[in-house]
């Protein structure tokens, strides 16, 4: 077990784990000196300590799972999921969210100061994998004197977490739920990235990612990243029928390149709004972790030889109809794998128009379905 | 009918047509004084006037449909499809093919000079629409001497031009083929082109269309947007098969932002390569008259005033079954309403992993279903 030091930040209104006594090793060799995980917890812990569960954050989520946000000024990502009487019950659970490794929000990340040099990292910070987020993940668990999750949930990127704690640490969680997931990123999926971490790279404030020295920030790139990526989070049927054809303030078109279409002006708000709340380089070094992410050929394999045949994790894995990032047909691929080697796993596609954001979103059903495979395994495991 | 005059442009290897009477007025209300439309031809006009078939050229094409381009150095855009003995055989049919209003191959467009003042257009040219550029080509079509054009065939931008001919001068075509396209651009795709117009327009080198002046070009932005377009144009399942998760010029990855990705250097080269051939302004207008593009509620309405009920032009309508860009449902509304007036018109959705792109490559059912519909129509009006 590393030497954990765990403070509590004022101005992030969280706390934060300090590994001290190692460098951290990531899975490409290079190493981080006293590695950051700023954390938030909610509910408590029972005496036995099996009501843990780890909330995995997606892409540009953070440890602000419920409750204030202090960076945005507002509520949490899934205030609408996680909180007293809500579909994870932190009246019956104790919930713990981390930003990831590489993130913005307080964890070590390309923001933060190296402390080999006491500089910024920016572009030099070392690449960072899935398995890396976990086992940063793995550490703070143990520091908090957690044997064994009951859960480990997530959405997109967090869903690729909760999949990677079944393959590292089978032995330390009880479940996990995965939702709008894929056991690796399509070649679409990377070039949408691709073109994202182009926009931003290529922006002159970008200065190979050294704009903090320049007190400035790519925020043009960030923005044109982030609308990229709006898009995909959204099915067509949604923006549809969010937006249609809608003009913007305005009966005809203007023959111009304002915002005629009220799609523009939401893109153009989802752009704007996101520089403000998350750090360009941090979007560069996640969605290669995403990217980089690939269990295709090896997760049966993995998974195989990780669990102990007599101590299965449960899984329970949710896909969205409309979600075209992380189609249904990569959920079946998992479920598939989990059933030839006769694991417990339980499988929904929730019938939505949503897309892949739907996770994110009102969908009662997910809400339900979360709600009672968590009630019903803590019952069993508490038996 | 305008009068017109044609010179031959040596370094274009082309013709350009100068419109010189009068002022051409826009759908918006703007003029252009002395417009020019840059066009080739290939094949001969025959003594009736009967074979003339107008190609019109989708969003980053141009007049050099087949044959030597002087731009790109490289085949014409449609070599496979148009020449001696090719589907839309020249042997037997004279091709039009002219560059669009607001182009960027020698028609008159934001990088060409504006009469009125004798200085680069830039940002200052007048908003274009589909019906702008469809009325620059039938004075052009006058202009050559020929009454009725035997078909208008186009793909994209060029399927809503095609259209557009059927609405707004119906007595001067006796067919249309119509490619993947729509009656509307559709909220996604209006999305996913404000995004490309955003990358450009935050590239500081673009300077409200004025970079003409500063002996600039926003390349990068310009670079992006050709990227996040090039995503659209291809599908998922031919993106992986095309490179999945293949590794660029390395057996392992690099945990770095260099393109590890076969596929990202793949869109790294389609966005640089773009640039060369293209202006950022006309990215700019050319993708806003696509927007504009609405016949949605109103198609069924103008062709059954339009035309002459004894005297029916005959439509092919084609999609492509892996298209998400202009899926075959856009297409079936289209036959839809012309079934409902008792219109001439067939379709077919050719099964193909392609994507959008699949008019500009070897789909050998859609090289014979062109050559098949226009033999047999022409043989019918040559009876």
């Amino acid at each position: 077990m590393s030497d954990i030091k765990i403070k509590t930040d004022n101005t992030l209104e969280c706390s934060v784990a300090i590994i001290n006594n190692a460098n951290f090793s990531l899975e490409s060799g290079e190493k981080i000196k006293n590695l950051k995980i700023a954390f938030k917890t909610f509910g408590k812990l029972n005496s036995k300590k099996t009501n843990a569960i780890l909330v995995c954050h997606a892409l540009t989520g953070d440890q602000y799972v419920t409750g204030h946000n202090p960076i945005t000024g507002k509520d949490g990502w899934w205030s609408r999921m996680v909180g007293p009487n809500k579909p994870i019950d932190t009246n019956k659970f104790f919930v713990i969210c981390s930003n990831v490794i590489g993130g913005c929000a307080g964890s070590t990340g390309p923001k933060e100061i190296n402390e080999e040099n006491k500089s910024i990292y920016g572009g030099d910070f070392p690449s960072v994998t899935i398995k890396d987020m976990v086992k940063a993940q793995s550490i703070l668990i143990d520091g908090l004197n957690i044997t064994k999750l009951f859960s480990v949930v997530g959405g997109s990127m967090g869903a690729m977490q909760a999949l990677q704690w079944s393959i590292d640490f089978p032995e330390k969680i009880s479940n996990i739920i995965h939702i709008a997931g894929a056991l690796k990123h399509s070649a679409q999926n990377i070039a949408f990235h691709e073109v994202g971490r182009q926009a931003i790279m290529s922006d002159p404030v970008w200065k190979k990612g050294r704009y903090f020295n320049y007190n400035e920030r790519p925020e043009r790139g960030l923005s044109v990243a982030r609308m990229i990526a709006h898009i995909t989070y959204l099915s067509e049927d949604a923006m549809h029928r969010k937006f249609g054809r809608k003009l913007q303030s305005r009966d005809i078109i203007s023959f111009g390149f304002d915002a005629d279409f009220q799609v523009e002006s939401y893109l153009r708000y989802q752009g704007k709004s996101f520089v403000d709340r998350f750090d360009a380089n941090s979007y560069l070094y996640l969605t290669r972790a995403m990217d980089y992410f690939d269990y295709d050929e090896k997760f049966k394999r993995k998974i195989e030889f990780s669990q102990n045949p007599n101590n299965h994790i449960k899984y329970l894995i949710v896909s969205f109809s409309s979600d075209w990032l992380f189609p249904t047909q990569e959920s079946k691929i998992i479920v598939n794998d989990l059933n030839n080697l006769s694991r417990k796993v339980s499988f929904l596609e929730i019938e939505t128009d949503k897309g892949h954001d739907s996770f994110l979103l009102d969908e009662p059903q997910l809400d339900n379905l979360i709600n009672g495979f968590l009630l019903s395994n803590f019952e069993e495991i508490n038996e």
